[in-house]
C-alpha cells in the first residue's frame, strides 16, 4: 500500500503517450510538471519524438529509468499495454486517465487493465490523476491547471505572515511537511473543479487525487494513506459509492478529521449514480449512520466541503500544547453518559454535544448561529454566574449577556473589552468553543480582534457578514492565528461541528474483529469498540429460516419466544389461548395465505386445526398480548452487518422509527434515540417497560447470528416489550441476494 | 403608505444631527449621499453649523424647506423631539437610527417616538437606515458605504453587455427602472452586511432597507411597498418576528417572488430572538406552513437569501413573452390534482411539482444535482421518446441519455451539440425546468455555451463548479441571458425551486375574508382562496369551553358526536355501554381526577355513578370503539388561526404527525402530507375511512368557531375515523392567553 504515496511524493513521473503538439491531451501534464515546478524527473513517453516541451523524450519506459509514478494518456484501446508495461518495468503506481471502460459498458476491458497491472496499483480509469499542490507534482491533465490566472496558492503554505502569540503554532505541524488538507474525489471533473474554488477561497490544500472508475485503488484507501502523511491534518473526500466497510473503519482509525460528501443520498440520485458507476449504491441511511457512528463528518454540499476543510486546518494550527485544554476529539457525537473509555486518562469523558458560545456584534447574527448551533446537534452552553458578571461590565445595556451573548458593535471601540469578553467566555469551564460574529468587519477592527482572538484556546470560529474588502488583511490574520471565517453565521457553525466531530478512539481496534455477544459495551466502544461485533460468515453455520426452528435457537440462545409446538391433532392443545400457524415448504406470507389464526382455545382448536392443516403442518403457540411492539434486525450492507432497533408491528411503516447501526454497536445509545423510547420509560403514568431485557435480548440475537453467512438477514417484528421481560411474537430470516 | 417609497425615491433628505466632524457618525450620511452621487437635495440639520462638508447647513427643517426624509442620527433622548419636528414639518418619512429603546428595557421612550410621529412614518429605531443602490440614496450610517473599494455597482443595471438573440430581454423590464432585487432586513447589521456580499457577487441589488424595531414601519410592509415598484422583480428579507398574517397575505398577494430568512427556527434562537426584540416568537411549524401555503420561498442561510436574489433576477430577466412558455408562478407547491383555479385560463394548471432536467458535463454534478432536485421537493423529469433518441445521437456511448443527462465533458468541443442537446430537452413537454452543470468551464467554452443557452425558453440555472477566474466572462454573459449560475450543484437547484415558488394566485383577494364554512375549496385556493376563513372574533360569538356543551354545539353544526346526556341518578342510564365523565367548575384534567370511567354497562353504573357523582354533575355518553384516531384543532396564532389535522390520541405526541395550515386552508391537501394517510386509504387489506365525513367535520368546525374570538383554542382528540363516518370523542376550547 506504500506505493500509493508515490502519487504525491513522485521523484520522477513517465508521461505516456506524451506529445509535443499544440492542444493534444498528451501534452499537458508535461507542460503542468514544467510550469508548477515540478524537481522530479519528467519523463515524456513516446515511441518516435525525441524531445517534447523541451526534455528528452524516451520511447519506452524500460528507456526512462526508474520511474515512481506513471500517466497513462493514451486511449482506452491502448492502456492495456501500456499497464501491463509498467508491471514489467516495476512501476509502483499507474494512473490511466482515459474512458471508455466499465463505465461505457465495458467492463471486460477493465478487467484486462485489472489483469495487466501486476504489482502496479492502478489509479483510474476515467479519473484525472492526481495533484501534489505543494511541490508542483501535476500528475493530471486537468484544464484547471491550465488557467492563465492559475497558481497552486504556496503562498497559503508558509509560516504565518502575522506573529501570533507564543502559544500559536501557525501553519506547521513541527515537520518540515506544509500542514493542509487533502481532497481525494471519485469524479474527476469535480474534484478538480472543487479544488479549484479550494485554493481560489485560500484553504491550504497539499493534495488532490480523483480515482475515476476505482478499478484498483478506490477513495477510501487513497484517503487512508493520506491520512498517515503528517503535514495531512484533515481529509475531504467526495464518493459515489461507498460500499467497504473495513476501508471505511480503517480511515476513522488514523484519528484525523474527515468530511465526506457522498452522492446518492435520493432515490434519484441512487438511481443516477448507479447507473454512473454500475455499482449498486446502499441504503442512505446506513451510510448516515455509519459516518456518524465513525465521527466522520458528513456534509451535503461542495462549499460544505471546503468549509470543513477550512475548520480542519484551523483546528490543527490552532492545537498548540496548553495544559487543561478541550482536545476536539472530546466532543463527538451526542451519547449518553457511561465509562470513560479506554484511554486511561484521568477525567472521564465529558459526554453529550459540545457546548458553544456565541458571541456577536449584531443581534441578528447571534440569532442565527444560535439556530445553526441547534441545526447542527450542538448546544449553546449555560455561562456560569461569574462570567455572566464579567459580559455584564462590558457589554452595554441594549446588549446581551445571555448566549448568544449580543456585545454590540460598540465594544469595538475599545479592544480590551473585545479581549476581557473572549478571555472571559474562554475561561468558563461550561463553555467548549466559541462562535464570533461580526456583521461589516471593517479594517479598523482587525488589529483589536487578532489580539482578542491570539489569546482564545477553545476551538474559535468566526462568522464575518459582509465584503471581504471591507477588510482585506483579516481573513489572512486569522488564518495565520488558527482562526477559520467564514461569510455566515450558519456556514462557520456547520464547519465548528465538523471540526468538533472526529474519528471519537483514534488508535483503538476499530475493525478488530472480537468475542461476538460478549455482553454490553460502554459508552466509549459505540465509535470503534470491538464488543459485540460480528465476523459474518467466519464460523460458516448455517442459519435457521422456519420461523419455528429460528424461535427454538433464539429460545437457545437466551431469548424469549412463546411456548410452542407441533400438534398432531386438536387433542394435542395444551394453551389456554393460542396463535396457531401453518408450516410450509416456500411459505412465507403466512396471514395473507390464511395462514395464521389468533386467539384459539380449546372450544376452538378443532375448526383452527382444520383449516391450518389444509396449508400445511401446524404449530401452535401462547398467545402473548400487551406491551409494545418493537422491531429488532440485523441485515447485511454494503458497509457490513446492520443492527435495527425500532417501532415494530404495525407501527413500524407509519412510524418509520429507527435506530441504525453498523456492528459492533451500543444498543443502549439506539434506544435513546426513537420516538417511542418515551413508551418504554413510562408513558402517560403506565410503568416504564423492561429496557434491560430488551437490550440483553438484543445481545443475544447479535450473538446467535454472529457465525452467520454474511448475506442473512434477519428481522424479529414484533418483539414485544412488557413491564417484565420480552417475547419475540414472530420472527424471520431470508438470505438476501 | 405611499410615504414609504420616499425610503427610496426623496427627492430631498435632511440628516438631522449632521456633523462636519470627522469620524462622528453624523458626518457619514451625508458623506455617503455625496459620494454615491444622490442627485436631490442633501439638507444637513444642526443647530450651530452653517456649512457641513461644503453643503450649507439648517438650524431647522423648518429652515430647510420641503423634506421628502429625516434621517435623525442624535441619541435615543433627543430623538422624540426630533421626530416631533419631522411630524410638525409634515415629512414623510423619518428614519431613527439611534438605539435606546424597546431592545434596551426602555419600551416607554419608545411608545414617546411613537406618540410624536403625528402623520410622519417611522422607520427604525435601533435601524441602520435604507439606501436606493440605483440612484445614490444613502440614507444609511453604515460602514460598508465608507469602505475605500466599496461601489454600489451601477454596472449591474445597465442593458447586457452581450447581445443575446431577441426574444432575450436583458437588465430591463420595459420600464426606464432598473430590474433589481430588494433587501429588508429586520437587522441593520446583518442587512447592510448581506447587501455587501450581495453587491461583492454581482447580485442587481436595488434597495435596501432596515427596520430595526419596528415601532410603526415593519419589514413585511416595506417588501410591499417595495413589490409595487415597477423595477422590482424580487424580494429579499430577513425577519425576526414575523407577527402578521394578513400584512404576509398582503405581500404575497403582489404576486412577486419572496424569499425570508425567518430568524428563531430553533428553540434556542427563538429565545435569542424574544431577548433581543421582546417580541415572543411563534411556533416555527406555522412559520414553515404559512409561507409555504402562501408561496414564499424560506431559506435557511444568508447565502441562500442571496441565491434565491440571484434567481428571481435572472427568471424575470429571461420572461420574454414567447408564446406557449410555462410562467414560473404555474409550479408552486406540491399539491394535489383540482380545479384551474379564479384564473379563468383556458388549460387548467398542472399540479405537482416541477419537473426538472439536469444536464451535466460531469457525472458526478449530475448525481448531486439529482440529489438536490429531490432535497428541494421537485422531481427529475422522464424524458420523452423522441428526447432520449436525439440525446442518443449525440451523447457519447460513456455518456448517459437517462436524467440526469450526462453529456461528458467532450460534448464541449462542439457546440452545435450542446445547443442540439438543449433545444431537444427544453422542447419536451415533460420538462419545466433545467439545471446545467458544469466543473472547471473555461474560457473557450463559454461562447458555444451562452449561443445554447440564449436558445432556452424554459427556466435554466446553471453550476459552474470551479474557480471564476477560469471563464472570467462567463458570469456577466450568462446574467445578460437572464441565467442565473452557482459555484455548486445543489444552490443552483435550491435557487430554481425558489424562484419557481412563487405565489400562486397574484391579485387574488388574498386577505379579503369570505362566508365561513362556505364549504370545500378548490385546490387553487389553498395559496390565498377567501373560501373557509374566519374573521376571528367578527361576531362576538362567546365560544363554549365545557366538554358537553362544545360537544352539542358540534352536533348542531353538523360533527358527529356520541349521543349524550347527565344522570340524575343511576336509573337514568339507557345506554349499552358508555363514557361517564364528571363535570365540575374549573375541572380541565378529568382522567387525572378519575373523574372519567369507560365501558359502564346498566351492570355498574350504580358504583361508577357513586364516583363521579363525588367529583361532579355525571355525563354519561355512549362509547365508541374502533377507527382511527385523528386530532382537529383550531388555534391562535401571531399569524392569524391555524387549523391543525394529525394523528390523535395516544399516537399524536409519538408520531407528531400533523398537517398544518394558516386559514383559510384546503384540509383535503392537509391529509396527503399525514403519515397516518396510510391508515384512511385501507392499510394492509383494512377498508377504506370515510375521509369525507372527515373533511366535513373539519368545515363543520371551521364555521363553527369562525366568529369566536380570536384567542380560543379548540382541539377535538380524538376524533375516530371509521368506515362509515366519523365520531368526535373528546373535545376541548381554552382561552389562550
Amino acid at each position: 500500500m506504500a506505493g500509493l504515496s508515490m502519487l504525491w511524493s513522485a521523484r520522477s513521473i513517465a508521461v505516456v503517450g506524451a506529445s509535443g503538439r499544440e492542444g493534444s491531451l498528451g501534452r499537458l501534464p508535461v507542460e503542468y510538471l514544467k510550469r508548477y515546478g515540478y524537481s522530479g524527473r519528467i519523463l515524456p513517453i513516446n515511441p518516435t519524438a525525441t524531445e517534447i516541451c523541451g526534455l528528452p523524450a524516451y520511447p519506452s519506459l524500460a528507456a526512462a529509468g526508474p520511474v515512481d509514478l506513471a500517466l497513462i494518456m493514451v486511449g482506452a484501446d491502448k492502456a492495456v499495454a501500456a499497464v501491463a508495461e509498467c508491471a514489467a518495468h516495476g512501476v509502483p503506481v499507474a494512473i490511466v486517465g482515459a474512458s471508455g471502460f466499465a463505465e461505457a459498458g465495458a467492463p471486460e476491458l477493465q478487467e484486462q487493465l485489472l489483469a495487466a497491472r501486476g504489482g502496479t496499483r492502478l489509479l483510474g480509469p476515467n479519473c484525472i490523476g492526481a495533484a501534489n499542490l505543494t511541490s508542483g507534482l501535476v500528475a493530471s491533465f486537468s484544464p484547471w491547471f491550465a488557467g492563465a490566472a492559475t497558481t497552486l496558492r504556496a503562498d497559503l503554505f508558509p509560516k504565518p505572515a502575522v506573529p501570533g502569540p507564543a502559544t500559536v503554532q501557525g501553519w506547521h505541524t513541527g515537520t518540515r511537511t506544509p500542514a493542509g488538507v487533502a481532497l481525494v474525489s471519485q469524479s474527476g471533473a469535480l474534484g478538480f473543479g472543487a479544488a479549484s474554488l479550494a485554493v481560489d477561497r485560500g484553504l491550504p490544500l497539499g493534495w488532490v487525487v480523483t480515482t475515476g472508475n476505482e478499478a484498483d485503488v478506490t477513495a477510501l484507501e487513497v484517503l487512508t494513506e493520506l491520512a498517515a502523511e503528517p503535514g495531512c491534518v484533515g481529509l475531504l473526500g467526495y464518493v459515489e459509492s461507498l460500499r467497504d466497510g473495513p476501508a471505511l473503519r480503517r480511515l476513522a482509525a488514523r484519528g484525523k478529521p474527515v468530511a465526506l460528501l457522498v452522492a446518492g443520498s435520493s432515490a434519484a440520485g441512487r438511481r443516477a449514480a448507479a447507473s454512473h458507476t454500475g455499482a449498486l449504491a446502499g441504503d442512505d441511511r446506513v451510510v448516515d449512520a455509519a459516518l456518524r457512528q465513525l465521527g466522520i463528518t458528513r456534509v451535503a454540499d461542495v462549499d460544505d466541503l471546503l468549509d470543513a476543510g477550512e475548520a480542519f486546518a484551523a483546528a490543527v494550527r490552532k492545537s498548540s500544547p496548553r495544559p487543561g485544554r478541550p482536545r476536539v476529539a472530546d466532543y463527538a457525537e451526542p451519547r449518553p453518559a457511561g465509562p470513560a473509555g479506554a484511554e486511561g486518562r484521568a477525567e472521564p469523558r465529558r459526554v453529550g454535544p459540545a457546548r458553544v458560545v456565541v458571541v456577536t456584534t449584531s443581534g441578528g447574527s447571534g440569532i442565527l448561529a444560535a439556530d445553526a448551533v441547534e441545526a447542527a446537534g450542538l448546544v449553546l452552553a449555560e455561562l456560569a454566574p461569574g462570567t455572566r458578571d464579567t459580559l455584564g461590565e462590558i457589554v452595554p445595556v441594549f446588549g446581551s449577556t445571555e448566549n448568544p451573548i449580543d456585545v454590540t458593535a460598540t465594544v469595538m471601540r475599545d479592544r480590551t473589552l473585545v479581549e476581557r469578553c473572549l478571555r472571559a467566555v474562554d475561561g468558563d469551564p461550561g463553555v467548549d468553543a466559541i462562535v464570533l460574529c461580526f456583521c461589516v468587519l471593517t479594517g479598523d477592527d482587525v488589529t483589536g480582534i487578532v489580539a482578542a482572538l491570539g489569546q482564545v484556546t477553545k476551538p474559535v470560529v468566526v462568522a464575518r457578514t459582509g465584503a471581504e474588502h471591507l477588510a482585506p488583511a483579516a481573513t489572512t490574520m486569522l488564518r495565520g492565528l488558527g482562526v477559520a471565517s467564514f461569510p455566515t453565521p450558519a456556514r462557520a457553525v456547520r464547519a465548528l461541528a465538523g471540526a468538533l466531530r472526529t474519528p471519537a478512539n483514534p488508535g483503538t481496534g476499530a475493525d478488530t474483529p472480537a468475542t461476538p455477544g460478549a455482553g454490553h459495551p460502554g459508552a466509549g466502544a459505540e465509535a470503534a469498540g470491538p464488543a459485540n461485533d460480528v465476523t459474518p460468515g467466519a464460523g460458516g453455520v448455517e442459519p435457521v429460516t422456519d420461523e419455528w426452528r429460528l424461535k427454538e435457537a433464539l429460545r437457545a440462545a437466551g431469548v424469549p419466544v412463546p411456548r410452542g409446538h407441533f400438534l398432531d391433532s386438536p387433542a394435542d392443545f395444551d394453551f389456554e389461548r393460542a396463535v396457531l400457524k401453518a408450516v410450509a415448504p416456500g411459505l412465507v406470507h403466512k396471514t395473507e395465505a390464511g395462514g395464521v389464526i389468533l386467539n384459539v382455545t380449546k372450544d376452538t382448536v378443532a375448526e383452527a386445526y382444520r383449516k391450518i392443516a389444509d396449508i400445511g403442518r401446524v404449530w401452535a403457540e401462547e398467545q402473548v398480548d400487551g406491551g409494545v411492539e418493537v422491531l429488532v434486525g440485523i441485515a447485511p450492507s454494503p458497509l457490513g452487518r446492520v443492527l435495527t432497533i425500532g417501532a415494530g408491528g404495525t407501527l413500524a411503516e407509519l412510524l418509520d422509527d429507527v435506530a441504525i447501526r453498523l456492528l459492533p454497536a451500543d444498543p443502549a445509545a439506539m434506544l435513546e434515540e426513537l420516538k417511542i423510547k418515551k413508551l418504554f420509560d413510562g408513558y402517560r403514568g403506565k410503568p416504564a417497560l423492561d429496557t434491560a431485557a430488551l437490550l440483553r435480548a438484543v445481545e443475544a440475537l447479535v450473538g446467535l447470528t454472529a457465525g452467520w453467512p454474511a448475506d442473512v438477514a434477519v428481522e424479529l417484528n414484533p418483539v414485544l416489550i412488557r413491564e417484565h421481560g420480552v417475547v419475540v411474537l414472530d420472527a424471520a430470516a431470508v438470505r438476501e441476494v
